[in-house]
């Protein structure tokens, strides 16, 4: 990948389903001047991936499902985020390399050196800048979900979003230096307020952007 | 994965496209009594992917390629390979791990190194217990496909098919133990009795297929 000197710096929104992290990462890409990008589906092969992934009745093993999530980030890597980083944009990205860790091995038990392996070979190494964790208590999010039309994962159990509500806390403690978490059971304006807090901390803004 | 005393035997048929490994993998599959299978696309899952891989006009990176190669190879384990061996069933696929190594790695340039662990994800460790190299001249293989409808893998340049055969070679050179390699360029016959012979000679045959 590009030196981190030449390129511009990425930022993850991360977090389980319904606890806001699409609407602060479309707040945040618009506050900074930034390229808004999604995982999974933001590519025309992805958009398939996606459908397979969330919307189809098959099947899809735990290592399958790993797999796929991961070549649906190489392809957005390759074509969106990549190309924007080095011609020095700035990319907020609604999931990144988190989610793989905290939905396939926390939530499905896939092993978590492994999934390292396969996003850092789906990446080839390319890492965000600053993962931000939108944390808010389980029964919100998924208060927030019922209310609108549930997916193939979000239609998992408690236990299952649980599990992953966990691993996404767990990966944000042990990595500080490029994970932040902020309360996201608060209103859109005060969470989004403490995104720009966090981002102008952490990273400063991209240039031209104030 | 289930211990190799206590389950069937899994064989490989590899080789570049055009190189009559699917007509030798059948036949060795019948000879056997073994489950005769193939990659990619022998699940529902996996049916979609050969779609998305083969048949699409989409760009598909060659790092996306691989991941989607191998979460085809992952359902394809976990529900049809890994079920018939854990059985004690003997078990022909047309292509497996190899087809990653050779067409990805010598192909497309990606890294040995990190498509041998790809492949150990994907597969949960399952290796063959005998890849057959189905080997024939290049032109060969390609005036063979030039007669039917080539896909999208089947239309890359001659440079492409050249290191994809050479990939083959020097897979099979590194590991004899775990590889054999059939001369293609005969009959349709002469092959197959070659086959039966390296089968005996290197596995036996399966307990009441005699």
């Amino acid at each position: 990948m590009a030196g981190a000197d030449h390129r511009g710096r990425l930022i993850a929104f991360e977090g389980i389903d319904g606890c806001g992290k699409s609407t602060q990462a479309r707040l945040a890409a618009e506050w900074l001047g930034a390229l808004y990008t999604f995982e999974p589906g933001d590519t025309p092969l992805g958009a398939s991936l996606r459908q397979l992934l969330l919307g189809s009745g098959d099947v899809v093993t735990p290592r399958a499902e790993a797999l796929l999530m991961a070549a649906d980030r190489a392809q957005h890597v390759d074509q969106v985020v990549g190309p924007a980083l080095a011609g020095g944009r700035w990319v907020v990205t609604d999931r990144f390399s988190g989610s793989t860790l905290a939905y396939q091995g926390a939530g499905r038990g896939l092993e978590e050196g492994e999934l390292v392996d396969l996003v850092a070979f789906a990446t080839d190494g390319l890492a965000a800048d600053l993962s931000i964790l939108v944390d808010v208590p389980l029964e919100v999010a998924r208060g927030r979900i019922r209310a609108s039309q549930p997916d193939r994962l979000e239609r998992l159990d408690e236990g299952f979003h649980r599990r992953v509500a966990d691993g996404f806390r767990s990966l944000a403690r042990s990595d500080p230096n490029r994970w932040a978490v902020v309360d996201g059971a608060r209103s859109v304006d005060e969470v989004a307020s403490e995104v720009t807090v966090v981002l102008t901390k952490r990273l400063g803004r991209p240039k031209g952007s104030e």
